[in-house]
């Protein structure tokens, strides 16, 4: 079992901790030091070693900061985590604070009145750095790159990860690590520029056809490494993560060097060297700058390539679909017949649903902690259930599973909300309005050049006009064997990156009513050349990866429009086509019936 | 009758007045001229003084621009124009370049090695000629300002216009002139201006609560302005366009002063003085610099407050659209009986509909010449019929009628595409997908903050799945008793603008078959706050301004979603009840029968 139910912290840890820290901070000299959750890789899943966050204050969120003053300790947390952060830090001790609502530079103006704030420059980005540093323009405070005084203070601080890189095969990724490293070097020539630095695990484990394991969901090597502009790569981490086969997978060209010679690589480097100010630590641009290195500014050269898949990457994730979809209907079925019993709380579903996917003897590990949210806990965007909170599957409600797994040919993300008895009329309206969206999305066609915040409207147009909406993205990208959530595709109202083929996302709209019920339908998604049609104007369009029914007892038939009711019908078609052979008779039986035309 | 459709220009014209215009360059040292279509006050239409475009060359498109060098003279126009510019110039002289694929700097460059290219600093903004003059940069070619040497050798150009200025009631504006200009100098104080230029003839007219006739179309007055931080503005303008009462209305903080002292007033402003770079003039920078006075660059501050329209305003504009909505419901009534017989020509249907609405004793002024587009002239995005190209209403086929009016309470603009006999299912299916994007605008309801771009798909939704789409925008800003076409706001791919209430714009999507057929649909909508509904969420929604039904005789009724054949239902619903006590007993009745259920 990869998923886990017990709560990892405790608001008691923290008064002590927050203590030690303050010793800290007053012998060095610093009127506060800011904890962040990330890492210096920037990702949503950290090393034990990089639990800072957690260690000091008892809060396990994905995202969010704690500012340490002598007199006040801010947990800033956003509108995911508010009830969250309640539970899980000691509020005598620690004060939540609504973010982005309150910015930090705001928070701490009216905190302190001067001093010198301290962070790690590691586990900051230059954007995030300069941002605060414009913010406090005029205080009386100021801020200071120092050693992490949290390492200093935490004794049983776990190693970093020693995960097992293993090889990502060149038919799996569709280009050999060699043609990629020559394309971005070329890219790298004509901009001027002699090297770019990368910190991002999923960029470089892309770069160099490799995998790791130094982190849970994602599996990705914890690196840092630098691109010539010849195409040769240095690679900083440790040399105990390669076997003999990957080592050679890597080839001549690239140069595997421990962690710790990294900064002395770095400072020898001839400039302009391409640093990412929105994803690249801090600490990057500084020793650059000190060692008197131009830096020029620049995207991580790996994130846009990523993006855009293959034939063979798109091929694996198909595969990796209809594997992962059979293994959704067989969970499904099993629900269908088990939860009118009553008898099913949360964590049984999540531990049925990894079994299903165990079953494929294909599951390399989950591709991030299952939501499974009864009742009301389905509007609890960010929901993982532990033991403390799970609940019973209730009858005539909603059950919203939002779940995916990481295989070798493909990463997966779905999201399905069912019926357990009659959850009322108002529940079936709020899901047609919100499958109308999927469907909006899955049937559009676009002329080439627009981004996803274009075709975000297309998604909430059904929930707009009944007075309703959702508060999250309708998409995210999403990597092949690599990190659920990447960048930098996106269906959002904040995303201006023109979507290209190859790119894979998410597509799900929700609807969530608090204290009630939740609502999320969710397919992956992948941008192609659309098929000629009309005027064959040059278009882009979707191909559907995930191939799952949806709850026909939760749709009503006639809202849609007769276009979404032959989208949906031809989509089920589909999915017993693909899917009903790979399925035991009883859940080929159930698929039937389920799937039939409305 | 307003519109005409007499040639006003012919191709023989512009050899002999292109020989004049070189030997005068060669005169002054210049190399070359700028000839644009604008005027000073970038308005679509200009003063015969203004039409030097037209004078050169015979072309008679609103945009567009000649480049004259010793050897070569380009008409420069866009897609529009593409095929009457060959019928308007002598291609023997005059080579058609299409812009915006070859942009003036890349064709300077080609044509010429080196030398200097002049302009008229009156008749370009200062946006446009530094974007040229960086695509000359390290050419041989420099830009000079210079006085107009078209002007030199036109013996007979005429006047500028000395229409008559009128009051626009302040009841009628919503908002008196002098609260208007406090709101305004209130922003300057804020932002440390002194003064701020005003150029723009609907912008000065909508500030100072005054209508005007110096062009065509639009009630406006030719003017320049300065509006001051003290709320006082002093006036540009010939004195013999006003009479007593309109100048007493001025009021005593107006100051009106002859165009002559325009520039001297200019010269002797305090600094910072707010000049908007998108639509002024670049003679007033350079007149500004010149004197030694800080240009600060903002956009004109009458332009956002004028789009937002008052109570007042929005009432007067759903008054005259009853009235229209009546006369177009007379006129298609008329249509209906008459267009069978195939005795209609295309302007014989532009003059029975000016016909209706002069019936109305109210019509100002047509708001733009009526685009009367019989089959394939439909797909003629802006098609003027003239004697030379009118065409028979034919059978079977579609008729696209776009056309406005200007009344005293407010303007008009609305597109209805008519089937004459039976056009085919085609024809049905096209119109079915443009009207659905139609509803889709008319029903959305938004949160506030986004923009026309984030609107703007929805409309063409039902046309891209069909691989169809349309090359324009979705809808312009209308004004209120002012230009058919203003700015700021927009529903287009490109308008960042957020949408505001009291904004009013079009809605009209279309789709054009070239050599067959054009539709379109346009209503007027106005942007408000949405009434309460579901969530309660705050949400913008539009209000329809337009009354007059839609051709059912081309609507595949089972195409369409229940809710958006629930919305043309209702809609046809109003226009019984909001048009049919203000019509002719055979026009009730007619109306009755097109606009019953579907």
């Amino acid at each position: 079992m990869f998923q886990t139910f017990h709560a990892t912290s405790s608001p008691a840890q923290g008064p002590a901790r927050l203590a030690a820290l303050r010793a800290a901070l007053a012998a060095d000299g610093l009127s506060g030091f800011i904890v962040p959750r990330s890492d210096a890789h920037q990702g949503e899943y950290v090393a034990a070693r990089d639990e800072r966050l957690q260690w000091l204050t008892g809060f396990t969120g994905s995202a969010g900061f704690c500012i340490v003053l002598p007199d006040a300790a801010g947990v800033f947390i956003d509108g995911r985590y508010r009830v969250q952060v309640k539970h899980q830090v000691d509020t005598g001790h620690f004060v939540p604070v609504p973010w982005p609502e309150v910015q930090p530079g705001e928070w701490l103006r009216e905190k302190l009145s001067q001093g010198t704030v301290g962070f790690d420059p590691w586990l900051h980005t230059a954007d995030e750095i300069a941002r605060l540093e414009a913010a406090l323009s005029g205080s009386g405070i100021v801020l200071r790159p120092v050693e992490n005084p949290v390492d200093g203070i935490w004794p049983d601080q776990p190693e970093p990860p020693l995960g097992r890189a293993f090889i990502h095969p060149d038919e799996r990724a569709g280009e050999t690590s060699e043609a990629k490293r020559q394309r971005l070097a070329e890219g790298l020539r004509t901009a001027g520029r002699q090297a770019a630095v990368l910190t991002l695990p999923d960029s470089i484990c892309w770069l160099l056809n490799i995998r790791g394991a130094d982190v849970p969901r994602n599996p990705v090597l914890h690196a840092f490494a630098v691109l010539h502009d010849d195409g040769r790569v240095t690679l900083y981490t440790e040399d105990s993560k390669f076997d003999e086969p990957t080592r050679a997978h890597l080839g001549e060209h690239v140069t595997l060097r421990p962690p710790a010679a990294f900064v002395p690589g770095l400072r020898t480097l001839q400039g302009p060297v391409q640093v990412d100010r929105k994803t690249a630590p801090l600490a990057v641009t500084l020793e650059l700058h000190d060692a008197g290195i131009e830096v020029a500014e620049g995207d991580d050269p790996c994130r846009l390539p990523k993006a855009c898949k293959t034939e063979a990457e798109i091929a694996g994730m198909r595969d990796a679909h209809l594997r992962d979809g059979a293994a959704m209907v067989e969970f499904l079925c099993w629900l269908d017949a088990e939860a009118p019993s009553g008898g099913l709380t949360e964590i049984d579903v999540v531990t049925a649903l990894e079994g299903f996917r165990r079953a494929t003897n294909a599951l390399h590990d989950i591709s991030f902690d299952t939501i499974c949210g009864a009742g009301p806990n389905g509007a609890i965007m960010h929901y993982r259930v532990t033991d403390g909170s799970n609940r019973q599957v209730g009858q005539d409600e909603l059950l919203l599973v939002d779940s995916g797994a990481q295989y070798a040919d493909g990463t997966t993300d779905i999201t399905r909300t069912i019926a357990v008895g009659d959850p009322g009329e108002e529940a079936r309206e709020c899901y047609t309005r919100v499958l109308q969206g999927l469907i909006a999305i899955s049937r559009v066609r676009w002329p080439k050049g627009l981004a996803g915040r274009d075709l975000d409207p297309l998604a909430r147009y059904p929930l707009w006009i009944a007075g309703q909406d959702f508060d999250h993205g309708t998409g995210h990208g999403v990597g092949a064997f690599l990190s659920v959530h990447e960048g930098p595709q996106r269906l959002s109202r904040i995303s201006e990156v023109p979507l290209e083929p190859g790119m894979i996302l998410s597509n799900e709209p929700g609807y969530y009513r608090e204290g009630a019920f939740g609502i999320r339908l969710e397919n992956l998604i992948v941008v192609k050349e659309a098929a000629p049609l009309g005027d064959d104007r040059k278009q882009l369009a979707f191909e559907t990866l995930t191939f799952v029914p949806f709850d026909r007892r939760l749709i009503l038939v006639d809202r849609l429009a007769p276009g979404e009711r032959e989208w949906l019908d031809a989509y089920h078609a589909d999915v017993i086509a693909k899917i009903g052979m790979r399925l035991s008779s009883g859940a080929r039986e159930w698929l039937g019936k389920v799937a039939a035309p409305l």
